[in-house]
């Protein structure tokens, strides 16, 4: 029977190094705050229940949080009294009773689901701690995990390692796994006769030698266990996680000429063999279908991207933008709430807001559905192989039929039906020989204003 | 006398791990398939004659590099039975009889001309076989080679190497060139007499040795011969070339202020003194001229930009877009099949197709040239010094005369006169009052839907 | 009392290596000339005085940097003859007498002013002459400086070393700092006794040494003498000028999520909790207020973000737009020489030229300011609360009033009080049936024109 699990996840740092307004543990990588990521990873690592310990910012971090993460307690941390102390504050939670508890960190959102299963598998094989250790390129300044026997003896902190000590390149990497047999008799043992008087996680290890259980390390890849602390952090913990996002869609089948210019976000999906060009911006819910081509400089959030369809260069999509197969929405076109149909053409400079555009529906240059009246958005269809005269205007609520045909420069405000025509301009008129005179009352216009 | 040259490609493999529809071989580095790049440095290196192996998707790569290669030949491997034997599937090839027979690989485009060239200065100084080798960073894996005085002694494969020859950091690269009148006699003594049942290439060293012939090793830079297997190395290969391009633009005297975000194309030209700035993105058959400048975001293709021109940011060239000296295409402009006249300036939110602008003509923000009617694509004229006020809409054909003048906001479908000035627009009502009660009305109305 | 500080900016190479027309000087880093960044460091370093010695180019190196740098003289080099005679040809400056001489490089742009002020405390404690040093990941080639007792002996040239001098790691940068009261006499003592016939100013270290004179060396961090011959070297100094500048952005509290792909001007100014999107480009002059967001695609020059307004992606601001708290300018929007006002929205395919907008306006989508009739600019003024309709034109000057409200489509040449409605339009006609008749003979005349 599987073993049940909860994770607690320390989000009451401060973060003052950030020098922000937003709590730590609330900004984004991949467009998810670091927490929740830490949270997927719990979950996907097989943990049912998260607690989450809050202080600096705790209303913040639990609003935003309690959205993204279904039946996630909140713990005060009351004062920032050490990791031990800060685990404690999810007593009730721990208190319920799980085979496994496994203690995170929100600023640490790289760790990989595997890491999380391997110490869940140590405790699962009779160790009362597993400590998630890492092998850094320096490690001078880290504790340094000393093992013997398949065991972890110690953790001793760089100040106090002796020379030998010092030459183990296997350090501390903070997140650590306990029975939930035993993690409230260890934390509860923790004292706080330290330099700053406070209660250190850690020393759970020494504890649960001196009682005689089993204590492990495992080890993680160097990337997993980075913390973010500043914002140079985050925008290097941010370029990590979109290395490996890019690999696995490389990987995948997906085609990108320079993934380094790519940019996803965490709930990016694209199908194999689906094109991506070099600078290209995804959003929240962007998905794109099998033998697409997303072209450079296109932004897409909350939108389809059907097979082979193409889009872009210089294209936007919003949300609700879902674009059938063979379509094309091109560049400086935006795309929001409104089906493109199957093969047809948003080809140049357009706005499709609110709006269901047939198949093998042709949109002229400049066409702009006038979907808002200041208060209401409003509807536009275009009906099949109707042909859309560049720079018009259509009126919503407005309905263009099947292979209905409009005059280019229209501004169209009632239905056009099915096979109609629709002409809605002015004629022009040509005053000869005028274009002179003009120019002439514009310069001295000009010049009057200057002297 | 020049030795004549044939250059056979193997292009016959199924590239499994691209997870790709499209054969490996065509996938494009730079917009060019990567076996055409191949054939590219053949014939940079005096190679007259071109022999491709075809195998998976054998149509597929003949329809698209016959296009390219005039008078390559091309042979259907039958069955996938080792190097040797692929490049037997070019006998009739071979027979016609050649000075040199190269042997190189089309998932493998990064190779320059100065390898081959060198291989071939090997074989015209009595080699009958050259083996074209590098020195990874990391040589586990590779097969070895094995030189004495000079000559090629073996081939030793990683698995078999001695502890000596395990520290030979010169590698097999895979591409060999030989002599014209033994490679049909070696390559058809090479057995198959091993764990996969295979005839390998390789093997022709020791032949060739036994039978008393010169065999040589030439050194190619490690990047020269990175093979294409994933989609990650078809990345890392398209970033060198992308390399190897901006720094020979570099040094020709273009300055490009970022040149990581600059995609170059195969084909793209470039004169000194242009500036490129960061973020542009060259697609195929683009001339820049003298001291034109690149702004960002700018996106190109088929398209000439004229000594001094400029565009973007956010410009968009399409094939046929001229631009002559000192002429100007800003922001959010898409310029196709046309010619922009000498310092005419086309600034914003505008879209040129299938016109002839004339030098010094004007057009104002949101111009839409209505080029197309559902079937044929129609000339737009705009003469010498034409002022088109902005979010004109010119439906073509028409002309606008020289010094032509055009009211804002114009549906011009008539022929303007030199020296006119046209208006095709309404006149302006104003309804004072009545906006707080259209508010009203559509504030409930909005309501109303809510309820 | 401070000491007074002369700079003397060698400016007068001829920088072949760049193949330009522009000088080697002026090319520049961040938007600002090589020679100019220079300067500025040497101010920041509390040199009131600079001197510029001019050769190649020089009347446009005089022109270009006489507009930036107030109160700078400008030396013209007769010849080549070295960086003594270099220095010596401002010879009228160095006359009037300082404490504090400084010789930097026009084409070495990345010295920080830590650097310069270092070595004038060298001086203060009384060093006739200290040299910048640094050390290069590979010192072969360069001068070593050789030290004995915490003082510069000799400038060893590469070629000139001995075995255990060529292991010193210590390098000549080149950059030097004279006492004022001895560096005429120095640099007058140096003679042309070599190869090439040169003066060397590094001359004068051994010359200082013969006359019983301190000589020093201080070393600063190997990027900031990284001078620039080609246009790969200026390429690689932009690159890391901007990695210092998003570093410093990154340190004072702004977002950046990916900074590699963010490019900095010289004088941009971004406030703590703004964030930044991937791929935007700052112009001179730009300043971001707290909390605003730009997003990916953005290119701004000369323009004012206020707090928590948003902008992008595509957006393109231009010198003189001044953006409110709140407002926002969205895609393939251009602002110009324009008020936006407070919770304003130009939202999609805009353009705002020479214009107030008042607060809470909303200008629909392809708005068009028609501010230009070919000589003149004119003013629109859009009133608080104001709502354009979507594809209008607004011909300038023209004012549209508080809560005026404008119908789609129109173009509007008059004003519109406050509360009024403003149609300006044509009817629409429908020919029902029309569009097959239509079509049947477009696609006709499409035949003729192959036939």
């Amino acid at each position: 029977m599987a073993r049940s699990c909860l994770t607690i996840i320390l989000a009451a740092g401060q973060g003052t190094r950030m020098k922000s307004a937003l709590p730590k543990v609330l900004h984004p990588v991949a467009g998810l705050p670091m927490a929740a990521h830490v949270a997927r990873t719990a979950q996907a690592a097989g943990s049912e229940s998260i607690a989450v310990v809050i202080g600096h910012g705790g209303a913040e971090v639990r609003q935003t949080l309690s959205g993204m993460l279904d039946g996630a307690t909140f713990h005060e941390q009351d004062g920032q009294l050490g990791t031990a102390h800060a685990v404690l504050a999810a007593r009730d939670s721990i208190a319920k009773g799980y085979d496994d508890v496994l203690v995170m960190f929100g600023d640490t959102p790289l760790v990989r689901p595997g890491v999380m299963r391997a110490a869940r598998a140590r405790l699962a094989e009779g160790a009362s701690v597993a400590v998630v250790g890492f092998r850094p390129a320096d490690p001078s300044g880290y504790g340094r995990l000393i093992e013997r026997d398949g065991e972890l003896v110690a953790i001793r902190e760089d100040r106090e390692a002796n020379d030998e000590e010092r030459r183990i390149g296997f350090c501390n990497g903070g997140i650590m796994a306990f029975s939930g047999d035993s993690i409230l008799e260890l934390l509860n043992a923790v004292g706080n006769d330290n330099a700053k008087g406070e209660y250190y996680m850690t020393d759970a290890v020494e504890i649960a030698r001196s009682l005689g259980r089993r204590v492990v390390a495992i080890e993680a890849p160097v990337e997993d266990v980075v913390g973010v602390n500043t914002r140079r952090d985050l925008a290097a913990v941010e370029a990590i996680w979109q290395h490996r996002a890019r690999c696995d869609f490389l990987d995948s089948g997906v085609t990108m000429l320079a993934p380094d210019t790519v940019f996803l976000h965490h709930d990016t999906k694209i199908e194999p063999d689906a094109i991506i060009e070099p600078n290209v911006v995804f959003g929240p819910g962007v998905e794109i279908k099998a033998g697409a081509r997303i072209r450079s400089f296109s932004y897409m959030e909350g939108a389809v991207v059907g097979e082979n369809a193409e889009i872009g260069p210089f294209a936007r999509l919003r949300p609700g933008a879902r674009l059938s197969e063979k379509s094309k929405v091109g560049n400086f076109c935006e795309v929001k709430n409104s089906e493109i149909g199957e093969g047809a053409k948003v080809n140049h400079l357009t706005y499709v807001g609110d709006s269901v555009v047939g198949p093998r529906a042709n949109l002229g240059a400049g066409t702009i559905t006038c979907n808002y009246d200041g208060y209401g958005k409003h509807l536009t269809e275009i009906g099949a192989n109707a042909f859309v005269g560049s720079n018009t205007s259509l009126v919503a609520p407005v309905r263009i039929g099947d292979n209905a045909y409009i005059a280019s420069g229209s501004v169209v405000t009632d239905e056009v039906p099915d096979d109609a025509v629709a002409f809605a301009r002015s004629r022009q008129i040509n005053k000869e020989g005028l274009a002179p005179k003009l120019r002439a009352r514009f310069k001295a216009a000009k010049e009057a204003k200057k002297g």
